[in-house]
């Protein structure tokens, strides 16, 4: 894989429209996430921006938007600690790598935010690639929900639960109102030493 | 078991109160649902009335409030024939088989409503009254997530994905935008029947 002609950065409103132009055809194809697929600019806002905690975009040196990707706790209170994350690549940018870089780069801003595992709910089991590629990064299959996704052409098809642990059990320590902190901080630590050494 | 001393019926605005009354010490106690433990009220109905498709309530002869559900669909579009529910039980009325006679009473409400199956997202694997009850009623755990809930005495724990199938599929007919109905319209049909044997 050559050297990576993209960055990842946060998304701000003003990139909207364009990181719709990426979203809109992967919702309107169907195949992949279970949004209408006659949904609107303004209700895949909803869903990929204001409902996530952060939403990044992966652009080109020319500002393109090449893909995107939200973060976001998989459930309330008690189920916060762990998060869940989507992630869509341009049609015109397959084959270079964003989707791995994307997810890697969610797995340490999830991380640095303290989360101890990445959820996703459901993978679309014939959406190989994406099972293939989540599996090359660590992640295992932690549930099968039976014809879950009603595939357009397919009909009802399987989808996937994935997991990957974030943080190492061992070094867990939690204080007394049971939240856990040394990962947190550990990674905060790693983070900034990775920034010095980077100036 | 003796014959049911309480009826399930659709909850009205004017139950909130009674409702969030059985509700509020399973949220406060945060051993079962994942929602913020100091959750107010006000978000609480967002959840379980606002934010579902149908909500109902068991009561007894004397209008005493026993326990409720919502039934929902679990993910939007193309996952949408799924259903999600789920049960609080009054701590005074457990033992009288209210969950599991609300269980049975949102699963005629989803085949009826042409729901395919009926998926909880999240059961508490400490929870073991609540696995082998849905068990026997036909559920099976299709996923572990390790470590998802954080419960407040026991720490990280487990929590399953279980799921059953409301539909047999050798019925299943689709018409040619994709949509099964012939279960749909026998549930119907079955539900007609049994309405007006009764009566």
């Amino acid at each position: 894989m050559p050297s990576s002609p993209f960055q990842i950065r946060p998304l701000f409103d003003a990139d909207w429209p364009a990181t719709w132009a990426v979203v809109e055809p992967a919702f309107r194809r169907g195949d992949t996430y279970p949004y209408p697929r006659d949904i609107t600019s303004e209700a895949a806002y909803e869903i990929w921006v204001a409902g996530a905690a952060k939403t990044f975009v992966a652009e080109d040196k020319t500002g393109t938007i090449l893909g995107t990707y939200y973060l976001k706790p998989n459930q309330p209170g008690q189920g916060s600690h762990v998060c869940n994350c989507g992630y869509i690549v341009a049609n015109s940018a397959r084959g270079m790598g964003v989707a791995s870089q994307m997810c890697e780069h969610s797995q340490q801003e999830a991380r640095q935010d303290g989360y101890r595992a990445m959820q996703f709910n459901f993978v679309v089991s014939t959406n190989a690639a994406a099972v293939r590629l989540w599996e090359k990064l660590g992640f295992n299959i932690v549930g099968t929900l039976p014809e879950a996704f009603h595939h357009p052409e397919k009909g009802y098809v399987d989808a996937y639960v994935m997991h990957k642990k974030l943080v190492n059990s061992q070094w867990t320590v939690r204080d007394q109102r049971g939240r856990q902190w040394l990962p947190f901080r550990f990674s905060s630590l790693a983070k900034s030493l990775s920034d010095l050494l980077r100036h």
